[in-house]
């Protein structure tokens, strides 16, 4: 009997499961690995100085030997971002299409990485070899161009992995989501489906992205004395495209402002996924020579990010516009879950300035990327696939899409709620869960990849609400005696010279507590720290209802 | 002639302009000052540690001899809040009616106070003389019940204040928004009307609170096999007793978890605000005596907050309760902006321990207490005021309500929007901006009042985003001497265990900069600081890309 016959298909997910981003998902077949995507996640607001989140990759780290390919659905962040982090410690050969090895290209320029990666270029309808998987990419709409789903052939059947993708039947680059291919899949028989979950809990259908198109016709004809600036995530070319189109039909020159913005705008326009008309854009530099109502700015910042931008902008601090009466801003998009009062900042800032604003609350000027209900449901109705995993999204999500599942008639037994580090098993007699492999998340930052943990973080925490108090000391604790000092320092508690009193109260309690130690025999260091913060942790709280963090240091001359 | 011909009124909003919350304001005639509401705002989230904001109160304090009365519109925390800390400064007669004093009540009741607060409940329709004002309380829905807004007749006209307010048809306690007073006082003239702004960007009317009933109603015909929880605003007495009848009708006993919402609940009961079939009501320690499918729980927690009864009971920490299959939660409540993730933290939690939950976006199990845009064109088209001022909401919202004024044909000129501290003088010829007076917020840290100001707040901030390093030596700067040290201690910045090698490096540089310092003549111990300072963290930066918080101590011997 052959070995494949055999061997079990696991399914690994290290990331996107009961969280959004950071999506990675390994499939494993006796000793042949493949990953789909590799993407970071955005820090929860506990996670205090942290600037990204990664995987852990160590279960890869240590079967480095066995992955034969990683290959990627799309180029948004939370797909392809922890790639430049990962090549430090395993180097597999990458396959992605046009438009997303171009973003992921110019994302890995920015960081010095310890080998040449291998990137491999593939169109939808292609199928990739990679041990005994192969892959065919798909394609999908979704809020990037060229993004894809993926059908995984393995020994055990098909398991098709959604990546994020919508049904646009009037899509702006005219090719709709490849349904038909879908359903021929679906006929010869699909194993497993894992399904992205974003949009679970939303009926009907994800709005096409011409309605935008729509809205911005209606608003560009309506406000032909402005100055019309908009706001839109970069990497939502399509969107972008749609902008220039309606500008140069009114007559307007278009110009770029934000990093992001130029870098993909170059990438998509340089790989063909963008249409230009001749003389249409024009550098930042160049609009003091137009009227305001001959020019359409295009921006990052919809997010409200300070520094994009459209935060400088609204701040007066960008160095070739500065917004106010006759200026329209419109913020085509949709603030993520945890951006509303970062967004809100703004248009209240510009209103402030005079500036018009509009965004998704009073007009259609933005629609979602990622399938609703019935879009979720068609997928499956094409595939009928034996197994299902809701994927890409926090629990409410995941457990709508399962829901969704059981209503179409998958048994409940066929349906599985994964956690990241769980591994699926699934033979020729079922599939079940059994047991996990390392995981976790790494936090990014600065240049540390790691190197801050939930220690870290809680003491970052502390420090945060209330503050520290430092004791510093000089003793001799052979002799017992207080040679300098107590003195106090503190930061982030009180605003020290209209509190001098109550500084010197905490000297004071400071001083007792070492003199009281230092007059036991047999005291060490430890005991001596732990007397001043204890004395000191109960009178503040007593005193002031607050903890600060204490930190003694006594030095031992 | 008299002197009130030749006086001026004087507006000058103390908060609740520019920003959600903090609600107060002064009005002021010759040697007479009255106030209108005084409430909290909830900290920004960069007011890291603080626990609450109230208006800085100066300028009454300094007028404290001309204050005629502090007058209350209802009670809720926004427009109340601030009373128990703005009393230990000036102790003005309060004016409320029965349920805004008892809420009040029971907050003064946690406070030590310096003197008896004296507060005097009044009913609406009733007129309150206070000085050369007078104050007619006039009944509006909202979503706390015995809410009024006020007609302020000064010697200069009347001024009406909205409060905060909807027009609600059917509301639950059987008596509209007296609009035919409204109109009355309107045909006689009004002077100026100042108008809560906080759903000015909302189109058409606020629905009644009668429609959340029907939807209750329906989720509990559906639900009858179910134990169902209910999360909402202690406040909304209104909606508290919808659930409560509800519950009745379907045979069912109510518990009530969560601190505040026993307050209030209590007192409402008591005050006659509520009415409670026999029997129905039952303390939370008996419902173990019961079927779920026979027990509704009220609880607090609607904006997910940590430590709320809902929390506890989602996170497995609630004393009475647990919560896993065959319970409902409904969420009666809409996440107040900032709050998103906190709700969706709850939705997770119950959905992962098998909990059904039902919110906002799934049902209309919600409605909102202020007015949306044609319900505020009604009042202006009731009263016709010749002046109009927006209130309660940050600039977009004033900006919003401000041009619903125009639309209502009130001229640009007549329409103010004003800042914190900023006065608004009225008279006979007209009405125009006239200077400031010292205003601001002040920021409630545990027991301190004040003490935490923009210092503090950056240095929790930077202590927040990398931690702390703290290098104490002590010198003899006269010898030149480095007597012991430099010794390096971190928090929050790296997990040392694992960064030795780095923490010897910061401490070889520390040393370094001290004994190059110390070789010069005339060091003193700031340029020696300085000296520590600056080396750590450029080293920092171009090693970690981090900016830790360096803090010399070095103690002279």
């Amino acid at each position: 009997m052959p070995r494949k016959e055999k061997s079990k298909l696991r399914i690994i997910p290290l990331g996107g499961i009961g969280e959004i981003g950071k999506n990675i998902t390994v499939l494993e077949y006796a000793e042949d690995i493949i990953i789909v995507d590799c993407g970071l996640a955005f820090p929860d607001e506990d996670m205090l100085g942290v600037d990204l989140v990664i995987p852990d990759i160590s279960y890869l780290e240590a079967n480095a030997d066995r992955i034969r390919g990683l290959v990627l659905t799309h180029g948004h962040e939370d797909h392809i971002g922890a790639i430049p982090y990962i090549l430090r410690q395993i180097n597999p050969d990458i396959y992605g299409t046009k438009l997303t090895l171009g973003i992921l290209k110019n994302k890995l320029s920015e960081h010095v990485l310890p080998n040449e990666p291998s990137l491999n270029c593939v169109s939808a309808g292609d199928v990739v070899k990679l041990g005994q998987f192969s892959v065919e990419f798909i394609h999908v709409n979704h809020s990037i161009a060229d993004a894809c789903c993926l059908a995984i052939t393995t020994p055990q059947g098909v398991v098709v992995h959604s990546g994020d993708f919508k049904l646009d039947i009037t899509p702006i680059d005219g090719e709709m989501m490849n349904i038909a291919r879908l359903g021929e899949i679906g006929k010869k028989g699909v194993l497993m489906l894992m399904c992205e979950s974003t949009n679970a809990e939303r009926a009907g259908f994800t709005p096409s992205e011409k309605t935008v198109g729509k809205s911005l016709e209606y608003i560009f004809s309506t406000n032909t004395d402005k100055r019309i600036v908009i706001a839109t995530f970069s990497s939502n070319v399509h969107r972008v495209q749609q902008i220039i189109d309606v500008s140069s039909k009114h007559g307007r020159r278009v110009a770029i402002t934000g990093r992001s913005m130029l870098n993909i705008v170059g990438a998509a326009v340089e790989l063909g996924y963008m249409n230009v008309p001749e003389g249409v854009l024009i550098d930042i530099n160049e609009i003091k020579r137009y009227k305001p109502e001959q020019l359409t700015l295009i921006t990052t910042g919809s997010q409200g990010e300070p520094m994009s931008a459209l935060y400088r902008m609204a701040f007066s601090d960008h160095s070739q516009v500065s917004l106010g009466y006759g200026d329209l801003v419109v913020l085509s998009s949709s603030p993520i879950p945890g951006n509303e009062k970062l967004v809100g900042r703004i248009i209240n800032e510009l209103t402030k300035n005079g500036v018009s604003v509009l965004h998704d609350h009073s007009v259609e000027v933005h629609v979602s990327g990622h399938a609703c209900r019935e879009e979720l449901k068609l997928l499956m109705a094409l595939l009928k696939p034996k197994y299902f995993m809701p994927v890409h999204g926090e629990y409410r999500h995941l457990n709508a899409n399962r829901e969704l599942a059981l209503d179409m008639g998958i048994p409940e037994r066929n349906v599985f709620i994964s956690e990241v580090g769980r591994v699926l098993e699934i033979d020729r007699v079922g599939a079940g869960f059994a047991g996990t492999v390392p995981s976790g998340r790494v936090l990014v930052d600065g240049y540390g990849v790691g190197d801050v943990g939930n220690i870290v973080l809680r003491d970052r925490k502390h420090l945060s609400q209330d503050g520290i108090i430092i004791v510093v000391a000089s003793v001799d604790v052979d002799s017992g005696l207080l040679l300098s000092g107590p003195d106090v320092v503190s930061r982030g508690f009180v605003y020290v010279r209209e509190a001098e009193e109550l500084m010197e109260e905490i000297r004071q309690i400071a001083a007792d507590a070492i003199c009281r130690s230092l007059e036991r025999s047999h005291i060490d260091r430890m005991e001596l720290k732990n007397a001043v913060k204890d004395d000191l942790t109960k009178f503040l709280y007593a005193k002031t209802k607050r903890k600060p963090m204490v930190l003694p240091v006594i030095m031992n001359m």
